[in-house]
């Protein structure tokens, strides 16, 4: 469950500092394996060597924050939590009780909580290669943007503003 | 209300180590006996030895969080929690209080803790057997959960992505 | 404010235990005395002498979580908090609020917490006799669901899923 | 920003006590000055010799937990938070969450703290006397509350199940 | 990251305190650069050099509380948070859920926390100068209410009740 993408430090980087340590935790309810999805992202990153991945999964979005939790706990700088969330009223309870345990998680830590949720109405319920898409470019972005938060923050400062979205198309900045 | 499932460690697994201990908590609001069905799946399940389980009833789902906090002050490594909701707008609003205080308790331990509820409109007024049938299989489903979750994490990231549900048919992956 | 209802022991008991401490609070703005029914239904309790009672009045819901939390520093076993919720949208949103702060309540101390709310449209507007039976039931039930808590938690396990509902008929178990 | 109303003790009091310390805040995004008038009421308070206020105010009702927090530290043993909500559903949601934050307080320090909120759907649109009406009865009878809860809590007691309202006439006990 | 506007104090105000610190966040969600027009206003505060201004960006709302938590850690003395919000429900809940965090964080910290959010469907959703407008008035607003309730709060005491609004035209008080 420990997935260790690199200790080494990238040599132009010169005096070999710790990794930053990043917990990945997805759900069985998910139709798409969120969490191979960001680790694979994460394989490929330029910085990967300055990063230590681990990866837990649990049965429902209700369920990250515990795991969120326990991965800050162990020594995590920042978590990526990944879930779908189904169509109905109470999925979307669900979700919000989710996410809530999410931020109080942020609060209490202060440090990056990465909350990739997917709704499956967000696409037509037919279209699952369009909900594969969302989920897919969703998750990439947001494992992009926790290596941001974690060793480059100048750059996210220089997005300010620019209108960003993960799983669709940027709406880029107003148009004066 | 203590139920030592075993304290015996299977011989294929060596050297003794201290069974987990899971509290389940149910409700006498319920219209079926839920913990009783949680306690069942425990004491067939194949690793019954190396659990130690609790159980106590509290009059509604509102009164969970209570009893899981103590749960877990007693050293309890994982609580299932088993409610059912009704289905006026009122009881929809107590499900969803219950489910915060469960949140919290699971953002404050970093322990599992399987929220099991059962809403009354999941199925036609009338029909009680098929209330019966979404509470006794969700309320299993659950229990195994559990049981994967303090012993076999693994195979849980085995299922990541796969549409699971408890209560209903599997969703299954999404198809390509 | 400190009703002692009871410091001796049940001789049937044999050495004695300390009264179990149980905090009332209502409001002014219920348009029922439920403080009242709550310690009548205590006063008549078969264990009554094997409690200890205190009561303090409010003005509105949202002042419940306050007097209770006082009532749990106090030493207090066990909460009773009533309150009546008016019928708009806003009397909505408190009474939530106010059970938020409940909820966080049992959270922290883990100790029964009886939330007895009656919402004014349970009735129809006219029927004020309507009104004050839910009232007096409910307060009454959980009046004995509190001591069920706290010196017969086995009893609450026999009734585990047999539907038990304050204020109104039960719905009973499920008909297989 | 310190309005110190009173420090000697009432003759008829005996021996001298501390004064009670009660923090004042309200919000310049109100139409109302409600601080004022919560003080105005204080001030003609006949037990306004055995009461200390402090008063500070904020832009919007979304500041006013971090004002009643600082009033807490500061040794307050009450607090009267005074705002207006906007008529839009975005205002009604930034109430409730303003609402949570000071419940969240409540159960914190166990402390009365008087919530005046005002919504401006409470009269029509241009009965701005009507909503001045509601605002001055609401702070002022919120801030009488208050005393009591500090000074006379048997007062309370006795007025359990009365009906009382702020803002509005009083609905009476139920006619039975 | 850290912008240090000023440790020099103004000469008017003799001794020299230590400057207060604010901590600026923003999102790259937001079509409109947030961070940088509070800088701008704080820049050109008659009171600047009695101010000392850090930033960050974070990718959206939700990651606003994580960031604050941090500034506060660091030792600012308030925060001012700015988020755009979109038009969809699901936009709406995020809002939400980030102003909980933000609000627990008041309560935990008692100190200014500018909530500067801005909801894109405030303006029609082809008025892309209108939305301009409503976000460049109300930060640079609370980026001086921020000022005022760091610097001059008796200021704020003045402005109680007058109906202040921040990106529209202010309410005024009622006319009586």
């Amino acid at each position: 469950m420990t997935d260790r993408i690199g200790v080494a430090r990238n040599a132009s980087e010169g005096q070999a500092e710790p990794p930053k340590r990043i917990g990945v935790v997805d759900t069985t309810f998910s139709r798409v394996n969120m969490g191979e999805l960001a680790l694979d992202e994460l394989r490929k990153h330029p910085r990967r060597n300055e990063l230590e991945v681990r990866r837990v999964t649990v049965p429902g979005v209700k369920d990250l924050p515990a795991a969120a939790r326990r991965f800050f706990d162990q020594g995590c700088d920042a978590v990526i939590a990944c879930g779908m969330v189904g169509p109905e009223d109470v999925d979307k309870t669900c979700g919000h009780e989710a996410s809530l345990g999410l931020m109080w998680l942020r609060c209490k830590f202060g440090k990056p909580l990465l909350e990739v949720f997917v709704h499956m109405d967000e696409v037509a319920p037919e279209d699952e290669k369009g909900l594969f898409k969302v989920v897919d470019n969703r998750t990439r972005e947001h494992a992009v943007n926790c290596v941001l938060m974690l060793l480059e923050p100048e750059t996210l400062v220089k997005q300010a503003g620019t209108g960003q979205r993960q799983g669709f198309e940027d709406a880029g900045p107003v148009r004066l």
